[in-house]
């Protein structure tokens, strides 16, 4: 059996997340479909983790085993042929046998884009959350220090996902101030639970309203309760950019 | 009757171009539907010019003559919450009781982006032209500098569009590498025959192909017979980015 890996890119739009559902449009999914249409064979694709609906990858990573002569190359051109635009393979090679897109992950980065202005975009509005009100920033990123390092995150963790603990090391987080009203938000971690870059985005923008200092952001994070953290910021803002091994 | 100008951001995906049809969703019938809305009054909008089905627009302009007590800010805010998220008014300002869109244009700057690489992109694919094939820039630049000054464009003009004749004057036109294999032409002239930024650029792919010569491209502009030139390049990699009074 060969081990392939994939290194996928997708626009979250039109797909209920990473994850094969019963009934929902998947990226797993497509890219499944398409696996049994090249091979024959019913091939389970392991990514490294879930993305939510809605939520795009520029480098998601995945890999399968296949008993096949194809080769990486062919894997890559046929699954681009087969899957829709919105899905891109963006390398196929063969990995360690032992490689497991999901175990061996050292860390992951996301990215979220936010636009703070007075007028929205009509281009690209389909990969940004667009914040009217003026942003403290400086407040946000005295935010973002006390989230960085190993901490648990519970409080910042969506409802209903399996995990053996909820504490993480973030490695990197910071905020980038970009033209034109356009905010990255960037954070590295050696795991994320759900919704924990969502949850933790939508507090900083209580943050950043003013609305909770930087000391309540701390003391959120410190309480474990899910309650006093801010909303959950939208799934369109979100990329998950890469996966270290 | 005050005269308004607006300026347009729109995403073209989903319309038919800039001119109100019969049958077909436009850009001018939905800002002129927004403003019957509002003033209770059949409105006419005066775009600078046409834009094609699926092109996009930055900074489109447009004017339109109204006996109303509204200020501009109240039709800026009122014409963004009543039309859909892809069309967003940039700004919107009383203009000179004069003033023409279409007339009193100086200039438009149009860009086109190609994604030229070995592998699509699935995010923001809708805004770009993707080409597999290595381009020949330098050879690409060369045909360019023969469309820079005035010329009669008649080889690069689309069928069945009323004009007095078919010279324009191009101030400004370069192609720009920009990262990850993305293409940014630029150009800027004091008036487009229709589809001739497509025209140009559909040619220029020819040459960066190495199909024809920057030679062949001049002498294709000299022949004005449309059916010289290269195709027509899709639309999606097309920006109205300004104009200028």
């Amino acid at each position: 059996m060969t081990n392939f890996k994939l290194t996928i890119e997708y626009d979250g739009t039109a797909y209920h997340g990473w994850q094969r559902q019963k009934n929902d449009r998947t990226v797993q999914e497509e890219i499944e479909k398409a696996l049994m249409t090249m091979t024959g064979k019913k091939v389970t694709l392991t990514g490294s983790g879930r993305t939510d609906a809605g939520v795009h990858a520029l480098g998601q990573v995945a890999n399968f085993h296949c008993n096949t002569k194809l080769t990486p190359d062919v894997f890559q051109k046929g699954l681009n042929s087969l899957t829709d635009r919105d899905i891109v393979i963006r390398e196929c090679t063969q990995a360690d046998e032992t490689f497991h897109a999901r175990y061996d992950a050292k860390s992951k980065t996301y990215n979220y884009k936010i636009l703070n202005r007075l007028i929205p975009a009509a281009v690209s509005r389909q990969y940004v959350w667009f914040i009217r009100k003026k942003l403290n920033i400086s407040a946000m990123r005295s935010a973002i220090l006390h989230i960085i390092g190993t901490h648990d995150f519970k409080a910042f963790e969506g409802a209903g996902s399996p995990r053996s603990h909820t504490t993480r090391c973030i490695l990197n987080a910071n905020l980038v101030e970009q033209d034109d009203g356009y905010l990255l938000f960037e954070i590295e971690a050696n795991g994320f639970l759900k919704f924990m870059v969502r949850n933790i985005v939508g507090t900083l923008a209580d943050v950043g309203h003013d609305k909770i200092t930087p000391d309540d952001f701390k003391d959120i994070l410190l309480s474990k309760d899910r309650d006093q953290a801010g909303p959950t910021a939208p799934p369109q803002g979100l990329f998950l950019m890469n996966v270290r091994y």
